[in-house]
């Protein structure tokens, strides 16, 4: 498909390199962008722009946010003893949407994956251990996906901390709620049975 | 699910204005540029805003193009005598990558839809007449899809330009080369019943 227009084909290229967006699909895109009005491509533009001028990570945990200390860190009614690690923001999205955890994060940006060539170094791990020294918190709960890529980073952020006092815990792993026993994989069943827990009526 | 800075929350807007880009996809698009250099997203928004100011209109057949009129209509050895209407510009380009058109091109940017509150004035329809006049071709293609926007497009055209002494022709619908007969709809198999041709062993 030869596009007629070397404008166009620049904005397709670069629609074309979002994450999930092909060719064809950055074609239509494009096509869309163009049939909006000069006012309406301006704000599109430059609500885009501010990601990169206004957009700011928290000096303290990591995650995105408008002033240089997030709202979850500065709010005086979290319990600052406890530290929950995860891999970006919308973890922090999905575990503050469950409402059953009142502590602070950690946002690593990231998973260490030798294969995308991504080390410790390009995410916000090396941070933790003096965030630890600094603030003295009793328990870090690794809460991580459970892949290849979680669990080494898991491993990593594990040997950095483990000379510290304090208690590190990782989310639990088993049959998702309301799911199926017989289409649960090997793995996770296996695990779920090795840590099974004491009947407890309220949980 | 709350986003903690207003500012990816108005990126994550903008972007979930695409068509098929849904909130979730949007925010996904959003964090994958927020982790790019300033220099790669300033290529991505000045590419973006190429397309309000640099991309043009034909001023003949209304394709895109960055001059002002058209590769395709500028072209001495395209035959000025058949012009191919079309509904936008992605169709322009399946009909080119065919190699089976020689003719020039009519770009609608669109079809007439009353329940999208599309009329005749909102697309490149009226123009067709006085380049009819003004060109003198023998023949009209109206190559517009075989839906009821397409169907009512047809028609609003052909009563509009049957005055003049061309042919006015229409693209052939039937079953798909390579498809099943037996997967075909009833309305497509029974027209490509009804309009079946005299057998032609090179065809």
């Amino acid at each position: 498909m030869q596009i007629p227009s070397v404008y166009l084909e620049q904005a397709v290229d670069q629609l074309g390199s979002l994450p999930g967006v092909g060719r064809r699909t950055a074609l239509r895109l494009a096509l869309d962008l163009l049939k909006r009005s000069d006012i309406e491509i301006d704000d599109f533009v430059s609500a885009l722009s501010a990601l990169k001028d206004k957009v700011l990570r928290c000096s303290s945990c990591g995650n995105i946010t408008d002033t240089p200390i997030c709202g979850i860190c500065s709010n005086p009614r979290r319990d600052a003893t406890i530290i929950c690690v995860v891999e970006d923001i919308r973890d922090v999205m999905a575990i503050e949407s469950t409402s059953t955890f009142n502590g602070l994060y950690h946002v690593l940006g990231g998973l260490i994956s030798p294969m995308d060539g991504i080390g410790p170094q390009d995410l916000n791990i090396l941070s933790l251990p003096a965030r630890i020294e600094k603030d003295q918190p009793k328990e870090i709960i690794l809460a991580l996906s459970p892949t290849m890529e979680g669990d080494t980073t898991n491993f990593y952020i594990y040997k950095k901390i483990k000379a510290f006092d304090l208690l590190i815990t990782r989310i639990s792993r088993g049959i998702a709620v309301g799911s199926e026993l017989q289409y649960a994989d090997e793995l996770t069943l296996g695990r779920s049975l090795q840590q099974r827990q004491v009947f407890d009526f309220g949980q």
